[in-house]
């Protein structure tokens, strides 16, 4: 005998954009740009066993939904949208328990002073993540996402476990890049009234000041630095999670044609890549495990 | 005060590609190429403290063990592979608790007669993950990734939630497409004698099975008989986890030009797509949540 | 003073997928999955120099085109529909002087025996472009692209230029892999009758078995057996451009862990690799760069 | 019979990281960040015909090259090294007549006052390509791609041709966006002492201003006048060549759930997409299409 599983369906990605005209303190356009994927859960066994869809809310109107709120609620923050289309599913639904909103914001930049004109700048995703659930109640996990940084030097690796499949040489300078994956969570995700901005804000430049500020003995500790540095900035978050690739850096050998390379000729590979994750918490984080589904 | 949490890092796609020469029943090659990824956990707060390695076995050892199993194993299925690995980290370093090796594998197939060429065979990628817990033991979950599918009829779409931000028509015959994502957990990973290649071929076909004879009112109406389908099929299995994009395929209006469109002629759209989620478990399935980790 | 020079404007991957329903030997359906790209070229100087734009066939309007084609001419291969597309557009419209009409086209395999169902064989990409000019006449093109393949030996590299910057050794047996991508330019492409599936099926034969039939002295002397291979074998066609990545697998060293390698165990490295791009024609190859635009 | 036509081979993507340890004005380092690849041909029919290598500059070879000029020429223009490497492959060997070195080169920016961190700028990517011919002379081709820029308003489109496959409605203001892939090629290249960065800003300057200062009745027309504009502002430039992709974005009807929708909330649709092409020249260019081989 088998049974139905956790479950859950939505729309992924619908891509919409939207344009404040005149929005910007200087009276030029505020531009919007963000994908958007919901995913609802519930009393859905019926359509999984035998194809009766009277629970199921159409992906095709969950994209409606997405349309609708993006233009009633016009020029807010990622967080307040995701938490106002999730909490639309679960009260409009009486057998949608569970709502998952999923935003990432492409950010652009005015060029110069044209009013109307941008170019996308592609230094990072902003992203969020808002779980609306009838009984547990809200969620919200925010972050950033292809923050790619390098530094120089400040990196060492050594000391650590050795044994017969042991090659790498210890080294007191490297090179040390990653692309940044970091998620972290809100205490209280309720209050309509927090300044989504300004956190995400201060937590963004936290973690670029513990990148570049850490003279780094291994990239978990790196790891620890920025995450510990984004709680202690912002008390309003409780827990990060952090994914670092490795992007490895390897000296070019010059040797061979009769060249020195102090540090200034590198290599960089592509595959494999160490890879470092972690969760970095308040002592006080209450538990939310259902935030980060 | 702030806290590490749950943490993990590791070597990520070893891309290894490894030959048995005269090993085909004919006598002609056998080639088997993989991405290898491990990751372990265990008693390393003081690198994420303080920088100390002494615990870390180093990224680059781990990929040093992938290329020694490799060679020493030969041509075995991916499981073997990772359950190797993943018991040589726990039992070889004391402070590891848990590996976690993961393996893609390619499929090629033989050009004709040739005993030493190959082509590539871009149907789909076989996966499979083991994790060792010294404490939990021993958990296999293996899959399939990228496999596109679609059929041309016998899907239909109706009686679905109505509401304000509804507008999609009930369909009676809709084409339907996606990108099969599922991966099954073993009921007991711990029998080096189990016939990995069988289970997994069994299971391949329920699936493509299960898709092709279903007559579909939604596609988590399909994804639960794929699911169930692997179950009944392949007792070892205890376990099935789906995730079906619906590559919306729209039919062209062709009105504006005076020529019918009978369910010839569609447009594929890109995005946004549904996106349908779901496990489908045996009733006496063991708990074993660290196996998806 | 500055002037305009060449240019051309189109609607790019119009992705069409079309089912001939019933329409397979045994009754079962007929696939077919495309993208579609026009180019258009001509008295398009007013709407560069002013945004005048009454020469301009809309992008919109060529992607309606590409769907009434493709429902009219159902079934056909890829070179019929580029060609019909291509010679509208040059008929219809007294300011357009040439056409480049380019199909990708994708193909899938009938899952079992079901009439209706599907999977995306992900081996290769059949091309073609259709080059219709007003006055220059007709050119096709049709190739493959994405074909991976690789053999296991029978590849040498030695013999090379050595000088101060060479570190490269000798090899007298190296694992050998490229992704072909390769382009035939057909002797008269105005042959409405021509057999394009069986000279597209030649020509792809041809070259997987140049590839495994070459004892190769270096990648160069693959590319020209391939290409010399498709053109002794389907006489319609007068010119072949190959283009292909050498896809290095370098031996793993496992010398340090006390273990022979006897080109067993290999690494596949993404980047940097070679690239090797040559064409080859028939000695009577009749001039028409214009079909390469 | 069949003969060897045009060919090249080379090495591609070598991606090489290279620091200037306090070469910065304010002594902070110096990050560049380029991925080259090259090309050479001549006398290289032996290794097509007959697997004879004698000529062949192994692509190892010209890897070790671009290695070695990177650490001898230290923090350069792209196109000074691009232009040095070419003419070592010429001047170096006699039978290599010429070559093609491309270098595309990634953004990154310093992290505040950190002397040693920096972050990707992923607005744009950097492009040059030199041809060093021993017979033609040389050509430096320079431009930017994956410049993604959109406007919202300021954009008419009417006018265009009607037939009976335009559906397309004549607008009078919508959102424009494409991305920019601009090359542009120098009047004379030989020329050490060119200020290739003051070139280029300028260059890169005209396009943004361009494309945000056009009142544009046409994508082609803003091509033209971004064409046109590179070459008012730097006389060294002599050919501007333009790829523009119309990414299109679509006004969401929202009126079945009673909201107007005044150009507030768009689609950004992936497929299809227009594609603009076109060459801006000065009256008095030369010829060279070698450059842009």
């Amino acid at each position: 005998m088998v049974r139905l599983g956790p479950n859950r369906y939505g729309k992924a990605e619908v891509h919409v954009v939207t344009v404040g005209r005149g929005a910007a303190p200087d009276g030029g356009d505020v531009l919007r740009d963000r994908r958007v994927s919901t995913s609802l859960s519930g009393e859905l066994a019926a359509t999984h066993l035998v194809g009766d869809n009277r629970h199921v809310v159409a992906t095709d109107s969950q994209k409606n939904a997405v349309n609708v709120f993006v233009r009633r609620l016009g020029d807010v923050e990622p967080e307040t949208l995701a938490l106002a289309l999730g909490r639309h599913f679960v009260d409009e639904h009486e057998h949608i328990d569970r709502a998952r909103v999923a935003v990432e914001e492409y950010p652009w930049v005015r060029l110069g002073a044209s009013p109307h004109s941008f170019a996308r700048s592609g230094q990072y995703v902003r992203t969020t993540t808002a779980v609306v659930d009838g009984e547990l109640g809200v969620g919200v996990v925010s972050g950033v996402a292809r923050l790619v940084v390098l530094t120089t030097t400040n990196s060492e690796f050594w000391g650590f476990a050795r044994d017969a499949l042991t090659t790498l040489p210890d080294t007191k300078d490297r090179m040390l890049a990653t692309e940044v994956s970091a998620r972290w969570r809100y205490r209280s995700a309720g209050d309509a009234e927090a300044d989504w901005s300004a956190a995400w804000t201060a937590a963004y430049q936290e973690l670029l000041a513990a990148f570049s500020q850490t003279y780094s003995y291994s990239l978990q500790q790196t790891l620890f630095a920025m995450g510990r540095r984004v709680l202690e900035a912002v008390p309003a978050i409780c827990e990060v999670r952090l994914v670092l690739p490795n992007k490895h850096h390897y000296l070019v050998d010059l040797e061979p044609f009769g060249l020195e390379n102090e540090n200034q000729v590198y290599y960089a590979a592509d595959r494999p890549y160490g890879l470092i994750e972690g969760a970095v918490l308040a002592d006080d984080a209450p538990d939310a495990d259902f935030a980060w589904d």
